[in-house]
């Protein structure tokens, strides 16, 4: 969705919003904690992000795909920075459709930083001068698909040969097809809002929403405001004074500065903020709580997973639960498919799950070296069982399966959960029953206001066959349990005899249909059988062949099946680690 | 679907069934009465149900309009008798024809009984002389779409020159087509297994039903099995002989008799039992419960309506609330559907509820005498107010909105809708709260077993301008009541902002997705706002116009409005009563 209309919506419903502005990081290691990090700050419920162009970088196209990921996979609209610096005018049709393959349908036009060291810049060879003539490459050849954003200088563009250049060119660009402007950071908020009313003079009648740049440390804020020229009012450089040295100190009056910026424009007028969050988050959230924004449930969660805003996955409202852990292998499974919900509701149920390359997807967050620490040479099977244990525990990050943290929802079963880990129910899945709680619930609530969400017990677990004959056994004699279980060879068992999908998450919602967006299903199970399965060789793959640990990890993934268990009385607790725990 | 997969499916299954038979009844009033049998007996779990064929009637086409709604309405199915007296082959294509438009799938086919007072009959011009005829008919016009029961006879028909020859008849009749037999009236169990011994030796394979009569008094069993040459043992006489003139003694001993013969029959081999109802229904009832198969609610009840089996309306799975006492005129409206669920899950909501007859779908129940008497004459306004209480208290049987009684799940309602009703507040439909009962429960349970059932407090009425004001302003101060209102001119008036559905009724089983079968959605509201507005005139038109009564009721159907209230907090209970006492 173009981010004008979302602002427009929110001036129409008088409601202040905010945005984020992030930077692609350098290391993998650190591209995925910015994806955690959308994750937890998407709670706040940033009506939109902004992901900045690497065009020095060393991988190009790393903010293209940080935008289809933030798109896609987390569901944040999202405005995608695109500079002319050191860009031929191919570069940039490559990025504008792989944005628009993505969903991306937002794009914020710069000229972009001259290269470094580089004093007079000229456009490259085939490429592009200013801002302006980007934003009318992009309306000639991609018409109305995307909306542009452009970028307001407050104390003027250092390059600008005046004030009114500088306003005029401003104009120029919004005129060209600019839908609303962000303003370089800055401190002193009447310089701001005066450059607002003399943007207004010129005839600039689009959204201008403020840059806020949060304080890190005394010194970077200086070298910053220094090299760009920015004015900062006496009183906040006399009041940084005596806290200086102390970087928590400065930190916490950049919040309260921030904070008393920000009711001042809002006190003004000024229908949202957009704070350059240096991909660092606290700042951010405070600033927000302080002004009373972080956003209600219903804004932010409009189902328990995040919503992917690609085009065609616009009416998703139902996934399987096996994926919860690997939510972008889910989406690139499922890349092709041209109807969601799918997989339900009728014929559209597909080959859909069909080829992944399991290897690509596979990759994994964490290096061999970080791997091997945690999870250490098994000698023995029962040292596989601690390492599932000890990542329940909080001990170890991550495992195959698993690479964040255990849900915050699962800490009410996570002692039962390590129990049942040591004896050899080595669980990669699962959640809590839930019997009618609130939708604003803290933990478990999802949708709209007034609502009711309900969730049935699942469990997901890798066991021996023995292990596996005992519990068939045991499940028989619950009239509530149901199951599947299948071995790497595809070996079927369950206690189902027909196929059709179990809502395992649902709602009731005031005025609405049941939404039940999470299932487990026989057709998709099959699907995830196999990533699950291959998932141990990222484990296997640490130790050479030959040795005690390759053969005890080989052994269990040749083995062991993987069974999943729906307690479908969901007005119980804890049945199945009963079960579990007496076999 | 036929019949004789249905019996197939119950003998592999090792379930025992039951099968009931009705006569067409010979009054309006009688029919209406039937319907409302089928509606109990359907809780008896019958596999299928028989309807005879009234050739001789007045209105021939009585048995085909059964045979319908029994199929469509009240989700029976259905085995249509056929005979050839009287019958010329056109009659007989046209009530095939119309047989197969409704979704009747079953012909029993018989000669008949010839006409009474004619002793030696002969075939009509232009029909069949025997049942191999009409069989043989149906099979060459029909092919493969009927399956087709005959009558078998354990103590030979009447016509047969020899028990040989009445075997030969049998087997032919199968032979041509028939899938199974169902037995004419027997009291003698030895008889009747020898016979199915001697069918057998000959070659009959298929399933053969024996036919049970309940004896209802004395005089007219002796008559019957007079008439019939029905063998009965001395035994059974001779325990009748002391209690003949007890009607209700005879009626219990012929449940009791009944009872010992169909164990006797369950217990050789017999995989179910065909019983001739007369129409009545305590003595199939009590048989039914003695032998233990009055079916479990999951076979019963798999929706919290009747299924209908109309062909196109299997995979119905949802409907609007309002026409919950209007079944059949719903059935109408929607009946050239093509396609269900409908209204719901995508662009198949229809200009559907499109125009209905409402003279005729509306004709009622009762006589203007009975409505007279039921309903008086109202002076002022609060004598209609009355009217409805005294509904609601059971002391008058219909409205013309409800033609049969509260329902038992109102009952825990219904002090409160007495209050209410007086008040001015003038229910029509209406359910309580249910928060997650079993799926077994006696009075809201339905669906498949070790499930949960749901409901959301629905309340439907007419109101006043002044009091729907009144409470207009009291529904703003709750967050979970929704509602639509409308008056007959079309004035809407409601507090939801989007059109979706809202499940007002929804189960959870184990293993499926959650099942919502009944909501309340402004498209079929704006469709049945109309039939409720009409069905003022099956009282108005009552008085002569230019007087009080009249008058009155013109005035509410020109004026009231018509709301309907759901409270989207279904853990709470009565909440929508609080409200309308303290208005």
């Amino acid at each position: 969705m173009k981010i004008i209309k979302k602002i427009e919506k929110a001036i129409q419903q008088k409601r202040t919003f905010c945005s984020f502005e992030y930077f692609p990081p350098k290391t993998p290691q650190g591209v995925n904690n910015l994806y955690d990090r959308f994750e937890r700050m998407a709670l706040l419920g940033p009506e939109f992000i902004d992901v900045t162009w690497n065009a020095g970088g060393v991988t190009s196209d790393l903010t293209i795909e940080i935008c289809s990921n933030a798109q896609t996979v987390y569901g944040l609209e999202t405005n995608m920075h695109l500079t002319c610096t050191n860009m031929p005018v191919e570069k940039i049709d490559h990025a504008l459709r792989e944005a628009k393959k993505s969903g991306v349908q937002n794009i914020f036009a710069l000229r972009g930083d001259p290269p470094r060291g580089v004093k007079d810049w000229t456009k490259c060879e085939n490429g592009f001068a200013y801002a302006i003539d980007l934003i009318r490459y992009i309306k000639k050849n991609y018409g109305d698909f995307f909306g542009i954003g452009v970028a307001g200088y407050p104390e003027v563009h250092p390059d600008s040969p005046s004030k009114e250049d500088d306003l005029r060119f401003l104009k120029e660009k919004v005129d060209a097809g600019g839908d609303f402007i962000i303003s370089q950071y800055f401190y002193d908020v009447d310089l701001f809002l005066q450059w607002v009313k003399d943007c207004r003079a010129i005839g600039i009648n689009c959204p201008i929403l403020p840059g806020l740049l949060p304080i890190q440390t005394y010194d970077k804020f200086i070298n910053m405001v220094r090299m760009n020229g920015t004015s900062v009012p006496d009183y906040i450089l006399k009041d940084l004074e005596p806290i200086k040295e102390d970087d928590q100190a400065v930190k916490e009056y950049g919040i309260k500065l921030l904070t008393e910026m920000s009711k001042k424009l809002i006190a003004n007028g000024i229908p949202g903020i957009h704070i350059y969050t240096m991909n660092l988050e606290r700042s951010a959230r405070v600033i927000l709580e302080n002004l009373g924004l972080a956003q209600s449930q219903e804004v932010v969660k409009p189902l328990p997973w995040n919503r992917s805003l690609k085009n065609n996955r616009l009416k998703e409202n139902v996934r399987p639960i096996f994926w919860r852990n690997r939510i972008k292998s889910y989406i690139q499974r499922t890349d092709s498919w041209d109807e969601f919900p799918n997989g339900r509701w009728g014929d559209s149920r597909s080959p859909a799950f069909g080829e992944v390359n399991l290897h690509s997807s596979s990759s994994f967050r964490y290096s061999s070296e970080v791997c091997l620490e945690m999870w250490g040479k098994p000698e023995q099977t029962e040292d596989v069982y601690n390492v599932f244990a000890s990542y329940l525990k909080g001990e170890i990050k991550a495992l195959p399966w698993c690479e964040t943290a255990l849900h915050a929802e699962s800490s009410v079963i996570r002692e039962r959960l390590i129990n049942i880990n040591k004896k050899g129910f080595l669980s990669i899945n699962s959640q809590p029953s839930v019997n009618g709680v609130p939708s604003s619930d803290k933990i478990h609530g999802w949708g709209p206001k007034n609502g009711f969400v309900f969730q049935k017990a699942y469990l997901e677990l890798f066991i021996s066959p023995e292990k596996l004959e005992k519990l068939e056994n045991a499940i028989k004699k619950d009239q509530y349990l149901s199951y599947y279980a299948i071995n790497q060879k595809g070996n079927l068992k369950t206690n189902q005899v027909n196929e059709s999908a179990n809502a395992v998450t649902w709602g009731v919602f005031p005025g609405r249909e049941i939404i039940q967006p999470t299932i487990v299903e026989l057709v998709s199970f099959l699907a995830w059988k196999d990533e699950a399965f291959y998932l141990w060789n990222t484990w296997k793959s640490l130790y050479e062949s030959n040795t005690k640990s390759y053969d005890i990890i080989d052994k269990i993934s040749n083995e062991y099946y993987l069974i999943n268990i729906v307690d479908n009385n969901f007005q119980r607790e804890e049945k199945i680690y009963d079960i579990l725990e007496e076999l």
